[in-house]
This record gives C-alpha cells, structure tokens and sequence, in this order.
C-alpha cells in the first residue's frame, strides 16, 4: 500500500481560505436535497437556516451510523474531517444522507484549536459564521443560564420566602469562554443593595445543563418540563429548589424555544448538515442534539453523527444517554485514529510523530484495541476509518492493516483532507454494508443505582480496577439518594487523554483507581454528573491564544483553522 | 377638545397579541420600500434582515427628526411608540420613511419593562424576536468583551510581560441581564491554577464601552481602530493598557463584523425600521447606532430617530456625542409627553395619575418647559407631541393647548398607541413643515476640558449650581489629563427621573448640586464616563420580575408586553 499522491499534492490553503474558496448551494437547495418541507426552512443569515421543527414530521428509520475516536492527542485525528469526507461519499454513491454534529463553542476557538468544522476538502460551510455565533444557540443557552441566576439571586434578595440556602447554590453561571479566572468568584459583594456575599463559579456554556436539556429535549413542551425540574439551590432545610419553583421555566423556554430548531448547513460536497447543540465530551455528554438526529433519521436513509473524543467519553454517553433518552439504534460505528496518534500514545514525542516510528505505533495501538472492545459492548460491530496524513510512511500503513486483519476489525484509510469524498469512497462501501442482527444497546442498567453505574462503567471501559469515592462524594450520593435520584443514567466528567483519570496515562490504562470526587444532579438532563480527577467545568487560554491570530481583512475573517 | 372616541374603543388586546395578530409583509418587500439593494439584505430569521454595509452607499441627504421625551416616570410616556405612529403617519403622506432606534436589552425584558418596540398600533414586529435576541448584536457584543476579559487576564497568568496591575484593570465583563449580584465580585480566587484574585464586577451589556463603540464606528476598520484603542488597564507604572497591547483587535472585529450591520424589521404600518444597537441613555450614550441613522439618511428622505429619555440624557448626548461623530444635523426634534407624567412631576401619587388635576398639571409641567429650553440650547426649535390616555379629561388637554400657545410651542395631541398612523396626522404635518435656519450642533467645545464641559452640560442642561467632584474622580482626572484625553466629549451616567442627581427630585430641580463620582475614561468609543450619584451600571430584578410571567403557548410567546 503507498500513500495516495494527492496527499503531497495539497495546495497549500488554510482551512478558512478554502472554505472561503467554495460557491456555496442556496441553503434552500440543500434543504430540498434533505428532504425537509419548504415551509420548515427558515433562512439565517448567508447559507444558514434553522429547520421549525413544528412543520416536520418524526419519523425515524434512516440507518444510524456513528462516529468517534481513539483517544485524542495533541497531534489531532480529523475525527469530524472524516465523518464529512464519508458523508460526502455515501451521497456520492446515491444514497439520501444528513449529517447530524455539534455545534463548536467559541471558548476552544479563540483558545487553542481556532474553529472546527471539519478541514481540508470535508468541511461543513460556511465555516466562519458556524465558529462565530452561529445562529445564536449558544448566547440563548448562556442567556438563559444566566437569567436563571439572576433570578434565584433576586430571590433571596427580597425576602427568599423559599428559604434558599446562599451556601447551597449549586446553580453556576456561565460564559461560551475559556476563562479560568471565572472558575472560583464571589459575587454579591459590595452591602445590602448589591446581594448576598456567595462562593460560585462560572462554567462554559458547553458544560451547563441547559445545554444538555436542550440536547435531550424531544419538543418545546418537553423543554420546559425540563428547564422547570433543573435543582438550582437546597433550602436550609435540605430540599431541593427547582427552576420551576422560582417560576422561570416559562422564561426560559421563550429564550430557548428558536435555539431548540436544528440548524441546517452543507458540507463541501454538498450534503446537508444538521449542527445543532454543542456539549463537550469530557465535562458534558457529548453528543450533538437528539431533535437534530431523529429529525435527520425521519429524513434520509443514512445519517451521520458523531460523539466527542472515544469511546470511554462521547460514545459511551451516546449509548447510554442521549440513545436511551431518544431510543436510538445505532447500525454502525466508525472509529477515527491516525498513525500519529497512535505513536504518541505508544510513547513517541509530540515533536517526533512525523518520523517512522513502528516500535511506537506497535506500542500505542493497545489504545485504539481498547476502543474497539469498547464498542463492541453496546452491541456494535466497529470498523476504523485510518485517517492518513502525508508523514506516514507505507511501512507503517502496512503494519496497520496487518494488525487489523489479525485483531479482527475492518480498516479502511481515507484521505479525505486532500480529497473530500473521493478519499472516503472504501471506507463508505463497508458502512453502507454493514449490518447489525440485534439493535445497540446501552451498557448498563441505571435502576440499579449510581454507584453500580459508575463502576460498570470505569471498569467495563475505563479498565478500571477501583472507583474511589471523596467524601463529598459519599455526602452527595445520600442526597441524591434521599431525593430519589438513584437510578437516573450517570454522565463522567473525565479527562479525554486517558482511559484513566490522569490525563498523562497513555496507551490503555489498565488497573487503574478512578476518582469521584463531587456528583451533581441534572434533573432537568435526567442525568446525574459525576466528577472524577482533575477535570474542570472551565478552561483557560493557552500562553498564545488563537485570539491573537484572527482578523478581518478587506470583509473576510482570517486565521480560524 | 375631546378626547378621540376611538381611544375608549380599544379592543383588549395586549402588545404581544396585537402584533402576533398583525400579517407581516416579506422583508424583500420592507428594504425595497426603503431603496435599499437587494444584494445587501441577509435575511435573518422569519421577517428580519441584516443589511451588508459593504453593499449600501452612504450619502446622507434625508431629513433628521429627533423623537425624545419629558422625564420619564412610572407611569410610561410612550415615546417609541409616538414615533413609531409618527413615522407611520409621515410615510402615509407620501414621503419616504425610514425608522432608526434602539434595540432592546434583555435584561429590562425579564426585569420591570417586559418588552419594548413601541405599543398598541404603534409597534415594530416581530416584537417577540426583537425583543428576544433578535439578530444576536447584544451577545455578539456580551461575547467580545467577555473574551477581552479572558485575554487580560490570561495575560496576567502566563508572565504579565506587560506588567499589567492586578488591581487596577478597569475592564469589567458584562452579560445582557439585571442581575444586582454581579456589581461587584472577586474573581480568580481558588490558587495558582486559576487565576489572580482581582476585585472586579459586571455591567449590563448596553453600558459596556463594545457597545459604544459598535454605535459610533463607521466602518469595519474605524470599529477595530476603535476596538484597540480601548484602555483596559493600567501597568505598575500607571500606563494605560489597550485592547490592541494585548493582540484582541482582530479577535474582537470578527466577533463584532455581523453586529455591525444594521437590522432591518418594519412598524405596523409597514415603515422600514432600522432597529440597531442599544446603549441605555441614563448609564450610556443612549442613542442607535450611527451607520444604521447615515444609512437611513442615504436612502429616505425622512428618517425618526430616538435619544433614550429627556434633553438631559439621551437628547443632550446624541447632540454631544453622537452627532458630533457623524457630522448628523438634526432638522426637528420631538418631545413626548403626558398629562399622567407631567401630574406625577407636579407631585400627584402613582395611584392618582388617572384622576383630573389640573393643579398638578400646572406644577408639573415646569418639567417639560425645561425640556423645551434645553432642546432650544442645540439649535433646534422642539414641538410637543402630547401622547393622549382615555383618562386624560378634556379640560387637562385644553389646559395643555393654552400653556403650549402661551409659553410659545407647537403642541399636537396624538393617539397612535389607539390608532397607529392615524393617530398623529397633525403631528406629522407639523413635523413636515419644520424647516431650520441654521445647522444644529453641540452644547460645549470638549477642547475646554472635560472639567468645564461637565459644568456647562450641569448648569444649562441639568439647571446645577456646582459641581462637586469626589476625591476619586479628582486622580481620575489627572490621570486622564497625564494621557492626552482631556478633550474628549463626556458621557454623563445620571439618574433620569431627575434633571439632579437625585431621582426623587421631578419637576424641574435646579440649584443642586452634581456630585461627580468617578470618570472612566472610553478611548475605543472616544468619550469620558463621568458616573454621577448613586447610578449604577448593572440593574436589579424587582421583587416579581416580569421573567415570571412570560410563556411559550402553543409556539407563540406570551407575557411580553
């Protein structure tokens, strides 16, 4: 096997400057070609529109098919590069296709990874305004999110006749910013006028549960039921106070109620896409919204979708989260990785992952082995989609379909940077062949109670050997407990660098303890958080943020990626 | 004179109804009617439009009317919804129209106000959207200085090579909200890794300085000069820190590209309505933006535009400020009033506002003779539209009539709230014929220094005898002096119930004194910020927010007023 030429043949285009290359299809077009009735498209801005779900029919039985990762590196995967690329050649092979994915959050754009939605040639366009703001889903969700403490704040403030503890706020705050300094605040300082003096903290928006609700919501009504049932405080006497005992769950849904219609986009080949919802994977769950993917389903015969990083992170709150709540069947599943990530979780340095290096990757590939027995657990047969770059060498081509063939999973390099669909055309001939006897499944059975949860999880796929818990932890479990919150599906915050709890274990963390160290419950999610390690609900900026490098000249934004 | 038959008829509808029952006509057909080209209309959303500056001329030759009011009360005066009836009645007399005014905040929507694009038959539509969202330019803006938040203090974090003063960082962030809890917060806290303690707070986001900034740039290039030049911060050596030390100008424009262009939306009467930006006129400069009015002008040969509250605030800065930066001459100005407001300032109680008082009225009109001498002070010779409620008994409008002609001003009675357009015929034929000897223009030389400008606006507008300046603004002056920006226009952040700095002195207080707390100086907008009393720049909920109220049913919303 020899790496496709057209691989060195790149013209040398940013991503931005590519997409900005492209004559984009009227968005009206693009909604015909999904299926979707003409008086659902309402346009958006340039090559936008938002689809009103009251004029579209649920209906699904398009053939689901997932996407997801090894775990990721700093070397990057193209885990929604490939996904595009595939879509693109499933249509080209003549079949109805949508692609349903997240939303990017501008918090990571301005940080370190400078906009995603696809790149190379499988992009979804206009890449610019999905990076920025979008059509708004994501200031509606911090809107609402922060209306909804201003309101439990006002509360308490002119009398707090439900007698809200200030100490027990669990409602947080949040910005779509990487801001570390938001993490730990004070706010209500300053006398009487001005609040009541409180410890809390900002999350990004990605993480709130508002965006989960609106992720999970399956209509306007079931929006604000659940905006209604989100626990905001405790009251001295220990009992939950709820969105809907401060009556907000009315306002809030106004708020949300145009942010809940997926969005509809195109790649460059000219699939429609649905980008709609934007949770992260390691602090949140992950997928993009359920709406978004049933009304894909409803539509075409084959629909794309994707869960964040592996499957110990997005793929697992697929299964038992987002495909409980909506009844999912996913009919495949696709695994992303690379000859460079490979290496690096075999031990190679960042800067060294260009070189041939066949001991590293023989070393590294017990990571994406894990990946693969992982999924085979919610009942699906996997294939790896081998997203080739121009550093790897035949050599280490070949060592990877050996080991596939003797591991027993299909592997299929693309090339769809380079090339678009073309580069994704094997790869989408085994997808559309894939078949399923029974249906997915999720991995565990919730009534059985958090804990059982947690450790099902950490052990079947984390490989985990014991789940230690802090005492907070304990003390919230009670709680939870108490209130009848047991069996509700568990959502792990966790690092997406390792299996384990510890970002720097790479490979495939075996034996390992992970740590619960705080649980929150997500009823309005129907989910309870639980958070392990380190991981934190708020980023930082790097040293040099992405911020400095973007601009706009003569009307055309430059440096996003 | 009789009160108009029709207003006692009114049917019982609220706002929100009577817009939801209103059939809107296309946007294509809106920007048309305005003479603007079709290339430069980005729909946004059912019945909204974004305007691509890059596609429109800029030749403003149209006729400027000023609509500002008496000072307001809790009774509501109704001046957008004077002007919008005006504007309907003037575009039914043939003439081309366009409407220029603010957007709403989302904060006062879910606070005390409820909603806000006019009222009655006087609306601007779709009131829901625009008083929800709308097209994003409020997060857009929210969004952009909350990321220059995290960049100032990323900078800290990763070495301050800067050597930006912790203490001193004069950047507050700001969220679209009333929430009182935000005034003043410690952020940063909880060690090493996230952050460094700093004493800091939020404003709402129509008083933040992007939002003055967006509503005087010209162009893309003139909002990023303006976006670095804005001062962040103070180094240990008490050097000015600016947006453009720290890389953010280009970040900021791409964020703020979009929100640039003027929206589009339509009144009742199917005038075309730039609604754009919204700087609140107590704690900013009040006024929409300048490249939504120059647009205006260019295309229409009659444009209405609004300064937030009196002559005291919105009107004396949109002179000051506002037309200073645009070169605008402004051909008439309108002042709305009430019989109801004019009682409550002759000392009538809330409760009693609905009752005939003609000694009240007689007291209280003092307050819009002020109003009257101060419009006169600009170079323009006001007129009175009288906005009639059904309580408003015969004898107090005749009352009105003979104190208009005896005090030597043009008065019109109008009852578009009942009747949209129809309701102000008289007006717009009054406000057809007013023709101007000489240009209008500003009250003070900002060259004199921002010591004598903040006397003059005290004592001719304000009607003061001093000033007193605090010791804190004192060092905030000296400081302004050392860096050259001495001669900027000021922007006064006053109460407006008051023409003092006391809202409970109404009528026409005079001889106070202004107490001058602190000035901050707004390089990127190119004004001073001279906050006086105890005004503050982040508003409370009251004790039953109208957020309560507000419902979605059955996909339309509710509650909004």
């Amino acid at each position: 096997m020899t790496p496709p030429t057209t691989l060195t043949q790149q013209a040398p285009l940013t991503d931005v400057e590519i997409a900005q290359a492209h004559t984009l299809e009227p968005i009206q077009i693009i909604a015909q070609r999904a299926g979707l009735p003409d008086n659902a498209v309402i346009g958006y801005g340039r090559n936008k529109a938002k689809i009103d779900i009251s004029q579209t029919t649920t209906n699904p039985q398009g053939k689901l098919i997932l996407v997801t990762g090894m775990s990721p590196t700093p070397a990057g995967e193209g885990k929604s590069t490939v996904l595009i690329g595939l879509a693109d050649a499933i249509r080209a092979q003549g079949h109805s296709t949508i692609v349903a994915i997240r939303e990017p959050s501008l918090g990571p754009v301005f940080g370190i990874k400078g906009g995603a939605a696809g790149g190379g040639y499988s992009q979804i366009v206009p890449m610019e305004d999905i990076n920025l703001h979008f059509t708004g889903d994501f200031h509606a969700i911090t809107g609402a999110n922060n209306t909804l403490a201003a309101l439990i704040d006002n509360h308490i403030q002119h009398g707090n006749s439900l007698d809200i503890d200030p100490r027990r706020i669990t409602w947080q705050r949040c910005l779509d910013v990487n801001d570390r300094s938001l993490r730990h605040v004070i706010t209500g300082l300053g006398g009487k006028a001005h609040g009541t003096p409180t410890e809390t903290g900002f999350s990004i928006t990605a993480a709130s549960e508002i965006m989960a609700v609106l992720c999970l919501a399956t209509s306007v009504e079931d929006l604000e039921t659940r905006l209604a049932n989100m626990v905001v405080a405790q009251s001295y006497q220990g009992q939950p106070i709820t969105a809907g005992d401060l009556h907000a769950q009315g306002a809030l849904t106004a708020l949300l109620k145009e942010a809940l219609n997926p969005n509809l986009v195109q790649t460059l080949g000219g699939t429609p896409a649905f980008v709609h919802g934007g949770p992260f994977a390691n602090i949140a769950h992950g997928c993009n919204s359920l709406i978004a993917t049933t009304t894909a389903l409803s539509y075409a015969d084959v629909v794309l979708t994707e869960a964040g990083f592996g499957s110990d992170l997005g793929a697992e709150k697929f299964f038992d989260i987002k495909a409980r709540a909506g009844g999912l069947d996913v009919a495949g599943c696709v695994i992303v990785a690379t000859i460079r990530s490979l290496k690096y979780n075999g031990g190679a340095a960042k800067e060294a992952l260009t070189a041939e290096n066949i001991p590293a990757l023989a070393k590294g590939i017990i990571n994406l082995e894990k990946h693969v027995r992982n999924v085979r657990k919610f009942g699906v047969e996997p294939i790896i989609a081998l997203n080739l770059f121009s550093s790897d060498t035949a050599q280490e081509q070949d060592w990877m379909l050996s080991w596939a063939k003797e591991f027993g999973v299909g592997l299929y390099p693309v090339t769809v940077w380079a090339n678009g669909g073309d580069g994704a055309d094997n790869l989408a001939q085994a997808v559309l062949e894939l078949e399923q006897d029974t249906p997915s499944h999720s991995l565990y059975d919730p009534s059985e109670g958090i804990e059982e949860s947690i450790s099902t999880i950490a052990q079947e796929i984390y490989g985990a050997h014991t789940v230690q818990w802090s005492k907070q932890a304990r003390a919230d479990l009670e709680y939870l407990k108490a209130h009848g919150w047991d069996g509700l599906p568990v959502c792990i915050s966790k690092t997406q660098y390792s299996f384990s709890d510890d970002p720097t274990a790479l490979g495939a963390a075996e034996g390992h303890t992970v740590h619960v160290r705080q649980l929150l419950p997500r009823i309005g999610a129907g989910f309870i958080v639980a958070l392990t390690g380190d991981v934190m609900t708020m980023p930082g900026l790097p040293k040099v943020p992405a911020a400095e490098k973007i601009s706009v000249d003569q009307g055309l934004i430059k440096g996003l990626f």
